[in-house]
């Protein structure tokens, strides 16, 4: 059993391993050791993309889904997340994806319950799958990440794509940039360095987006201003490296961080990152529930 | 693949097959051609019946199902339904059910889009899976459309069914009348001749009541006096042809458009509809996402 | 078709029935006679345990399921309870699992109806499921219910484990004892007698606690007050039997009604009470749709 809650934990050898199970998954290998097993998403702030990506997986993998959304359920009469996953436990579901608007919710969770935890994003934390499936795209590009040029840009502070991608990909040999409006610098992440969204521009193979949250933004500038000054327009694009692509998480505000005409365009992979994200959740699945037999050891048992 | 969003957009060749194969699949025909594909059901206005039944006919076709509930999304975000589409493509949705509250949301969606939309209703448009349970309906009673008389009672004006109704059962050579409020007859469908209550109720083959929305009844009559006035009475059901019958596309305000006693009774093929529309549903599904052989074109390849 | 509503419908031969193929269920036989089949679960009021183990229940005898959250559905535009039964029954549906907040919701239905109704809680009415797996439980762990001692303790009054529970426990030969605050008493349920919280503990092969509504409560006592005055304490349970066991429907208030520190003790058997429900649950659904073939009549046959 794996949780998953933070690339951090990741060493660079198991980060290979699933992006490969991810790609051997993508060319259409099956596995139907799972067919029956139960997965339990529990979304305590709302997202499509995410929940659906999860969905996905699990349904390809076989398994039985169960969705609880959070907003209107027993977690409403006060039990506790630890509570919650005991009783998932007790019934019978073999995995849990969670998404939690608490910084590191599983900080407790990880060393008492007996089952995986997968962290589909917490609060202004971390977001693995998402960092796994924009390397996955990054590789698929470029077959590497050493000595790639990746910029991030936007509200760098409260972004949980930017803390979770600027580790590992520094990790991996990449070089980041970060570019934004100054009050949204983070300091405490030390992985990258600060330049203009020109210099970024030109400068990267790869240009990752972060989507904008609208409310937070009013008071900094408008969102018009905000493409001119920090976002990416078709005339910073046409300055990108010709070999170079845009990323963005998604939900994507188009005509705010980047320019609508820009979003599928030739250079974008932003539905690619979407497509990816379901096999690398199903390579995340398959890690939690089973320990790889080709290292040797006894499979998982799911056992019901 | 095919969209459907509206009736008038099927000829007469297409509608005679999909009741064909809705009968067929009624009768106990499977097939598991889609098997493991992926279906999602977004629901931006509520609705139990043809959500459920939606569902049930992807279960029986063996897919998988995705459920997003309008209101608890990232369309809260502020994606547009486009982007929204796209994301469910690129996770691997195979085909989409949509209802929305806009009139007419598909017409820029389904040019741009690569997998087949289905519209489960559009504002006061159309909604064409429920005109095709109708027509099935009406043609296991009478084997024909030519020479039946249908009449439609009560909204007209803002009533999807009236709106696909009308103009479908015209083209099939059955005669449409009107009944309700003057206040609710609608000029710009042209299909159906208006009459009173008491002679349509005569004159029909097929008396086929409309939902009245309680909210904006109010203003006109009371419900008694609209059951009185425009509604089915038990007395005027005596006056029916005997071999007419009664449908209506439910939910029932029992005891408004329709006396309680009816709902249930011989005549009445009012739960018959609803059953109907999950073999209908399994067809326009088959359709969507697949070029019949017969046909000597190339089957439709689901991959994934 | 068999419904579930209430534990007094059940013979004591069809309790041990029904606790006997949740044991086979629990020690791996399997059955695969209602794969494919569908299970609607109505939920009026929000439950996360009591909806996700009958959903696991569904999925591990290989049937589709269809939730339906009463909060956002067609239920809304005015439709009866009835009328919603009748239309999942036109679609397919084969069984509905309920929970509804008025008592007896299910009392005019149930001759009505072509589908068995399974009871998952009725306002402070019954809660069957519950109430067999309790039996489960108390079985597992002595073999008998002859002689056993069960107190019960907090709001007798408004519980409906309480209801069920008395009831069925003395007619299988247990002596039933109450605790609790005097306002909580409940004169119409004679299957217990009351007595302190001390004294029950000292005399129980079986203490079960009742979940405290904190809203009701507030007037009453304190939380901290509450435990010490009727809750289970870890001095009291110091005071226990040495083979007793606790027992709590959950979720639980840790530090209400029971100390925190005995919810996962090794008397509790509170997370063994909810794997138990999903193989009641099981063969709750399994009788439900068929004739035992055991007892020489015809099993029953799911068409569609």
């Amino acid at each position: 059993m794996k949780h998953l809650t933070t690339m951090s934990e990741l060493s660079i050898e198991e980060i290979k391993d699933l992006l490969q199970t991810a790609q051997d998954l993508k060319s259409g290998k099956t596995d139907n050791q799972l067919t029956g097993t139960f997965a339990a998403n529990l979304f305590f702030e709302p997202s499509t993309r995410t929940r659906f990506s999860f969905e996905v997986a699990e349904k390809k993998l076989g398994m039985n889904v169960l969705n609880l959304d959070g907003t209107s359920t027993s977690v409403q009469k006060g039990e506790t997340l630890y509570d919650t996953i005991r009783t998932l436990e007790s019934i019978g579901v073999d995995v849990c994806v969670i998404r939690h608007s608490e910084d590191e919710y599983y900080q407790a969770l990880v060393s008492q319950v007996n089952i995986p935890i997968l962290n589909a994003g917490d609060g202004c934390g971390q977001h693995p799958t998402q960092s796994l499936l924009d390397l996955m795209t990054i590789y698929e590009e470029f077959n590497t990440f050493k000595g790639i040029t990746v910029s991030i840009h936007g509200d760098i502070k409260h972004s949980r794509v930017a803390r979770s991608n600027a580790e590992v990909l520094t990790r991996l040999g990449a070089r980041v940039l970060f570019s934004g409006p100054s009050e949204w610098q983070d300091e405490e992440n030390t992985f990258g360095t600060y330049v203009s969204m020109d210099e970024a521009v030109e400068a990267s193979d790869v240009v990752m987006l972060l989507r904008i949250q609208n409310e937070r933004h009013q008071s900094a500038v408008s969102q018009e201003g905000y493409l001119n000054q920090y976002g990416l327009t078709a005339e910073r694009a046409e300055r990108m490296k010709q070999h170079a692509i845009i990323m963005h998480p998604a939900p994507v505000n188009r005509g705010v961080e980047i320019a609508d005409s820009l979003v599928e365009s030739e250079k974008s992979r932003i539905f690619k990152q979407m497509q990816n994200g379901v096999f690398i959740r199903m390579a995340v699945i398959q890690r939690a529930l089973q320990t790889k037999v080709k290292r040797g050891e006894a499979a998982y048992v799911i056992s019901h």
